[in-house]
């Protein structure tokens, strides 16, 4: 089994994979359309993206790839985030603060109120930053406690982000939907066509009637025309579920377009 | 009236606080919160940030701003985005583009195509990127044609985003709501307390019942668990209208939190 995931050594989406499949080879890409696009070239079995963070909202890039490629969600797995800060040098000396554009937000009130005059550094990842910033004593690092040990950095602060509670769930994304285990989800995205009032209402209409749960709507626009969205569902329950194949023919039949992009185990409390 | 808006000189936010009002004093400011604490602190009038993307979807950060703050939305202005890559050097020398990571996004297929072992570095504005890439021939920055002009650097490619309709919504934040118009949004944020199958079914049906127009439905997490979620509803209509003001009102009896962030007029078409 190879898994395809983001970033070098010691970022989260490895911690992620790690507790997906502890056996698994894992192959490091730069970025998500790199570890979707392995899998489409069946370079890898599996590819572990973020999808969604407790503090910061959906992934977009994700969610977007989702829709344009054929590819299955197979399982899902949360992992809870620790941002620390690293450095090579002192606190006190730090010009630069480097980090994946999402954890520098996650610590925008701890990087305001500690550190007034440095310069705040998007990059492509928590680990990159950590790379970088063994190259300098100047630079700081937002990431993982694990990318100090593998990047030679002090860790300066701990659990710097702005609220505790800060948990991404990560999909895991394959080609053949896995077999019920009583405890499911399933993920589609539907376009509405008409943006006329109560359409989205009438929708969610067919899954009030069966009770099924929704777990989450997101709305993404279609990239045609500002106010046009795709609108991506989680509910519970598989697809192979009597109630939930029923549900979803109905709602087929509603709208513009239904696409089903998995039918998985849902996630255990996060790791 | 002075207004604060977001970067420097030549940014897609100075063309929307023009088209909103061309006599206005403009204040720049590096990001976001910035822009809204300048509010706060009544250094200005009111601030124009973005909201929404029509590639990229929302801007979480001023949503999230939206709910933490007790601030109007005043009004809306849409402006239609075309990037340029823009540098002092020549388009075969180019080693590092840098722009907006939103920015970046947008041009991600016209990068990969053209610039394939090129550095893509993200930065805090499309200005600050253009500003960056005056001081050195090898730098390439993704930013509007009037930035070319402000910081003397020649327009290489135009029109480089990836899909051509690319409009930004811009909102206008104040502190008191402008008398209805005739042709205006309300936006709101609800939180639906226990996440019950049905709950928003429940409230969208309020809205369908008087035939309520909702333009955009987006969902934020609490950041307080994952899977909790506040929902941003933007409705046609002004809240000083009968069936507006009633509808709200069942509404807000039948949810754990309504906050209504704004009733103002409707965008015209992007400029």
């Amino acid at each position: 089994m190879i898994i395809a995931i983001l970033g070098p050594q010691g970022s989260f989406c490895e911690k992620a994979a790690n507790q997906w499949n502890s056996l698994a080879e894992l192959r490091h890409y730069d970025d998500i359309p790199d570890a979707v696009d392995a899998l489409l070239r069946n370079e890898v079995d599996s590819s572990i993206v973020p999808i969604e963070n407790s503090l910061e909202g959906s992934v977009t890039l994700t969610l977007d790839l989702l829709m344009e490629h054929q590819l299955k969600i197979i399982g899902e797995v949360t992992v809870r985030i620790k941002h620390c800060l690293l450095s090579k040098g002192d606190y006190n000396r730090i010009k630069i603060i480097m980090s994946h554009h999402q954890a520098l937000s996650q610590c925008r009130k701890y990087i305001k109120t500690n550190f007034k005059n440095v310069e705040v550094r998007p990059v492509l990842s928590t680990s990159q930053a950590a790379r970088l910033a063994s190259e300098s004593k100047e630079t700081a690092a937002i990431a993982s406690r694990e990318s100090a040990d593998i990047y030679g950095l002090s860790i300066l602060d701990e659990n710097i982000q702005d609220v505790n509670e800060n948990v991404t769930r990560f999909i895991v994304i394959g080609k053949n939907t896995p077999p019920a285990t009583g405890n499911d989800k399933t993920s589609i995205i539907i376009y509405l066509e008409k943006n006329r009032p109560g359409a989205l209402y009438e929708i969610l209409g067919e899954f009030a009637d069966k009770d099924i749960d929704l777990t989450r709507i997101e709305s993404r626009p279609t990239k045609k025309i500002l106010g046009d969205y795709l609108f991506y569902i989680d509910l519970k329950g598989h697809i192979e579920e009597k109630a939930i194949k029923e549900t979803l023919e109905k709602v087929k039949a509603k709208v513009g377009m239904l696409k089903i992009i998995g039918s998985y185990p849902a996630a255990k409390n996060p790791g």
